[in-house]
């Protein structure tokens, strides 16, 4: 062996063993408020009636987010996450369908879709996609073992994002092209029943059908099994642990249903809060296994939703709307409801432990976070990175990093309008954020730090305001190219907000 | 870094350079004629018929073995492949279920079922599992990057065997509970259709639903996108290549089904030729990405079916039991045409190329084989291995091991007996192979060398001979504690041979 292999192997040896493993913990559609860490300025209804005391025990670890934020549904923050793009930029600003080439904007009489990217996320060529490298794929090539478990939701079958094994991961558990489980339920097998199977029937879990044991529990039980490989092997892994919960058909955890009925909600209400604490045990149990296999110290975990959760009436039993107070509206919104994102970041021996950061971030910046942790400084990608690394923040959490944060959704989540819903972009800048409705071109205007409800529309007071908003969002949707909607009426595009 | 450690990654880097890549390619249900390859004395019918080029082309760069064997249906051959076990040790005498605890016995007035492992094969325990360690799993704790790609099947939907993860493999694509494919057809999405899919629905193809990639060369086109990532990360591979072609239901595969009907084949016929001729072609591109790879001088392949060719009616459309002539009958029979075994073997560098042997071999068999090509030397299992290393007979083509090969099957596979068909039992030593019959007790005897299509029952001349035999048989059946039928009426098992 030559002297040069050698150094080479012991280098790469070396460099090897410095690289921490890393776990993004993805909730689908949980709120701000869907837990008892507090958030807010001061401890809500919810963070009293949500248990998670998982959650608190990570939050002690590591760093809160008072102001992280995702956008309004699934598929675009997904596609965020994996490509450190807006989805203004990535062009797939609405959830896929798990059918080919199927848009699914709901119809409406005045607009026809964007032309967004209705086939999701691809490394290669494909009609209608974002061609752009994942993360994965770089922290693949540099060593990590790459696992995906539970919902994937970056592309419709018959493209190759409906495939993880397309972006980067080696391992693929449970993921494919739909947004929720057919059935939580291994008495149901979770949806695999023969003639009764929708494209919702989850994959890849036949050990658990009919064992009583339920998906958020059996995805764990997986994901523990998958990374237990990798410790073995001493190779550093990423984990995208990627719950299917707490998204409908809302189900009973029955661990922990009884205790919510208990405490008084409706059963609607009780199986949406038992989904939480079935999430939170995964947890747990995720926690209390890398300390079992002394991978605690060397491990970071990201916890963070996908976007608002749900406040529609009748999915939720209770009012419209209220589900994320003290925020404003729910999923598929632009207001914070909508967005704002209960995320906790843990880094042990970099960063110190029960910290919060107010700074602004948003799910584009785990891209270049994730690679910088794992000590990745030269990579190439497709695409071009929107994000900006949130390490700085993590090291010195009283840092504030100077940032504008955007929302672009031109799409028609739901038949029905809503708060924020269908057709809304929204620029946040500092205190201030801008909420512009595409269709009829009306601007609001809020102070966040003052009013984080969103009640009190400022725009004729700070007209200066609402134009340099316009002009910084417009001129950033016009960059990226962002898809608008068209009326049906003229074939044109919608105006971008500093054209009204 | 200390001088031992130092030490230590070296010698763990050399030895890591020095594993062979291996590939077992698995085909479903193909008979021993179903290939233009000549298995046989003469060229046949069958040889002349089927087109098998890269089966050819395999067979001139390595050896051609004509009396490899497997078991007369599937699960019993896979378990015995992945343990190293007889059958009749492993207890899976039978095919598994998909559903849990659910025995595939067909009904008989007479006979209740024998207790044999209907839930599978598990590393774990689990009722009427065998607990055995499959070898994947030892290749995967030696750094071998472990992939299972296609049919599974090797325990039912809630038991561990149904995962293959739980049995020693990093990644699986498609592979389940089911012995069959839903569909074929991308244009199906191989059985996903929403309120249509059955338990034998393919999994984790999403990514070619609607694509018109026949379901083989998409398994393909998976296989090589994972093995190519070990290839980049210079970790040596075993790649599970288990294709569920040619197994029913019988589709055309369009690349070949005219060719076949051209010849003269009704359509039945030639979906089954087209089923084969595309397997052959993913056994092609496999050689041809490893050539591309640089690969093919250091990566074993190792070519067989589960079981013999079928050759019942209707569901093959011509006379019944002629499928695998010169043998006698087809799947499910402990005749020829049941249980043997198209194998070819090519390890580059290590034996020499287009060579044949003669030497007897069984599938579990393969067990000690593959860990002896992969230099693995001390290992630990769970289960006494049955099988015998063939790497003499790979080193020395001409050398022929003294072996005994035992059959055993108590089951009864379908409703209407067959030749060698439902409850029977068959030792091979030397040219002579004895049927024993569990419910009749009538024992058949053949001189295989001679009589290669069993046709000439010599029992009665040779009455030492079945008694000996008889002895053998049973002596091996007791020491494994081979289940046998129950008799309804007495609730005892039926005889081993010598008890009758």
């Amino acid at each position: 062996m030559t002297r040069l292999l050698l150094l080479f192997l012991l280098v790469s040896n070396y460099i090897y063993a410095q690289k921490p493993n890393i776990i993004v913990f993805l909730v689908d559609d949980m709120g701000w408020q869907d837990t008892s860490v507090p958030f807010a300025d001061s401890i809500t209804h919810y963070n009293k009636l949500y248990r998670t005391p998982n959650m608190e025990r990570l939050a002690s670890e590591g760093i809160k987010f008072t102001n992280a934020y995702a956008t309004p549904v699934c598929t675009p923050t997904r596609t965020s996450i994996l490509t450190g793009m807006n989805a203004a930029h990535h062009g797939i600003t609405n959830w896929t369908s798990p059918q080919k080439n199927n848009n699914t904007d709901a119809k409406d009489d005045e607009l026809a879709s964007a032309n967004w990217n209705i086939n999701g996320l691809s490394q290669t060529d494909y009609p209608r996609t974002v061609k752009a490298t994942p993360f994965p794929q770089l922290l693949k090539d540099a060593g990590y073992f790459t696992i995906h478990v539970g919902k994937a939701h970056w592309g419709p079958n018959g493209t190759p994002g409906s495939n993880p094994y397309n972006l980067g991961f080696v391992v693929n558990i449970a993921g494919h092209s739909a947004g929720q489980p057919q059935s939580y339920l291994s008495e149901d097998n979770f949806g695999n029943i023969p003639g009764k199977s929708s494209v919702h029937a989850v994959p890849d879990m036949q050990e658990y059908h009919g064992s009583g044991i339920f998906l958020t529990e059996a995805l764990t039980l997986e994901a523990i099994k998958s990374v237990k490989g990798a410790i073995q092997r001493k190779q550093p892994f990423f984990l995208n642990m990627s719950h299917y919960a707490v998204h409908v058909p809302l189900m009973a955890d029955k661990r922990y249903f009884d205790h919510y009925l208990n405490v008084g909600l409706d059963s609607t209400e009780a199986k949406y809060a038992s989904l939480i604490e079935g999430m939170d045990k995964s947890l747990g149990d995720l926690m209390d296994f890398l300390i079992k296999e002394k991978q605690d110290k060397n491990t970071v975990i990201i916890f963070l939703s996908d976007n608002g959760g749900l406040s529609l009436y009748p999915a939720r039993s209770i009012k419209e709307h209220i589900q994320n107070l003290p925020l404003r509206a729910g999923k598929g919104s632009v207001y914070e409801g909508g967005i704002r994102n209960p995320m906790i970041i843990k880094w042990p021996g970099a960063i110190l432990p029960n910290q919060v950061s107010h700074s602004q971030v948003i799910v584009e910046d785990l891209f270049p976070t994730i690679l910088e942790m794992a000590g990745i400084k030269k990579y190439q990608t497709i695409q071009e990175i929107d994000g900006k690394s949130i390490v700085p923040i993590l090291k010195n959490p009283m840092l504030i990093q100077e940032k504008i944060l955007i929302w672009h959704y031109p799409n028609k989540w739901i038949s029905k309008d809503g708060p924020g819903i269908n057709y809304y972009s929204a620029i946040r800048m500092g205190d201030w954020k801008m909420i512009y409705s595409q269709r009829t071109g009306n601007k609001e205007l809020y102070n966040i730090k003052e009013d984080i409800g969103e009640k009190q529309n400022l725009a004729s007071s700070h007209p200066d305001i609402v134009q340099k908003l316009s002009s910084i969002l417009s001129d950033q949707l016009r960059t990226w190219k962002a898809p608008m909607p068209i009326v049906k009426a003229t074939h044109k595009p919608l105006s971008y907000p500093d054209q009204q």
